[in-house]
């Protein structure tokens, strides 16, 4: 007979979320996506495989959500506005490469891009949670920077929001390399140039 | 017995080879790729399995070589030369939009992506013969329009090269839409604001 003190049923589910939320992080980083198995993450977990299906329904799933806990969730996605549009943008452009060069955020995010190429539907999830609000992040930054005259008017700011993060996406996605503060100084010289004022 | 006409070896052989690309071309439109079988490329092939093993290390390495026949090859990546540098760049950004929204080129390059996140090697034979060409006929393009002045002398044309594709790709892999000739002629005008003489 054991005297273990009664674990409150709710604080166990926290706990094995957040067990299973850790080792999938680990896992992600040691085991190619492509062979990580939902057997693997319970087993380092210390939990069932039915404890983490009752919770996700796919492995992509519960990478979303564990890139969403590593990431810090949507928030804290505003670029900062100190007034200086090339300090601000040059701030966010160098963070997201120095980001991107960090191993673990690396696998998280390939095997994020594998996932949504072939899952429709966590793609939405991606988009809707984590990407529409960087996108709208950096739109706000640049539409109160066209208020100020900073940038043209008529600039298209959608298509502005790809240029700046399109090039690094894609050096990245691509493994093209380059991907330095450098290269993000000569990208904000590039994107500066085209938004503005003639 | 068999009245056959005896078939020279290199010739079965070629024969075989054209009948694995035709049947991956098919089924990876027609099956989710983590589901795509080497199993299922052979039979729809007509060859055995170890056939395919033979020529192709991998999966990837088959879709690659599917890729690539599909695209016509690493040849005719040249940009068209009119002297009008809008024309031409709008002409290849107007054909790149509508490449990526036919669906069975959706479809092959979808799993190219899957592929190249987890193998290293393959990504690199895909920089090497396909986007390095590719990446620089756009920067012979830009180049010839340095000299005439139609560029500034200064730009920075690898960076250049990233606007004009990063955006496109960038939009395709998230499955962020809007990917039409309105959007390639948006893009063109901010990337030729960027890169044109003071």
């Amino acid at each position: 007979m054991t005297t273990k003190p009664k674990v409150v049923p709710a604080r166990r589910s926290e706990r094995a979320r957040s067990a299973i939320l850790a080792a999938t992080a680990e896992l992600v980083f040691e085991v190619p996506y492509g062979r990580l198995s939902i057997e693997a993450i319970a087993a380092r977990a210390g939990v069932g495989k039915q404890t983490i299906y009752r919770w996700w329904p796919t492995k992509g799933a519960l990478l979303f959500d564990a890139l969403l806990e590593l990431s810090g969730g949507p928030d804290g996605v505003a670029l900062p506005d100190t007034g200086d549009l090339r300090a601000d943008l040059g701030q966010f452009l160098r963070a997201t490469v120095a980001e991107m060069a960090e191993p673990r955020f690396d696998a998280f995010l390939r095997a994020l891009m594998i996932e949504i190429q072939s899952d429709a539907d966590l793609a939405e999830v991606y988009r809707d949670r984590l990407l529409a609000p960087q996108r709208e992040a950096i739109r706000e930054r640049l539409r109160v920077a066209a208020l100020s005259g900073g940038i043209r008017a008529d600039a298209d700011l959608e298509v502005a929001v790809d240029l700046l993060v399109g090039p690094v996406q894609t050096r990245w996605a691509l493994g093209l390399g380059g991907l330095n503060e450098g290269y993000a100084d000569s990208l904000l010289d590039l994107v500066l140039a085209a938004v503005r004022p003639h």
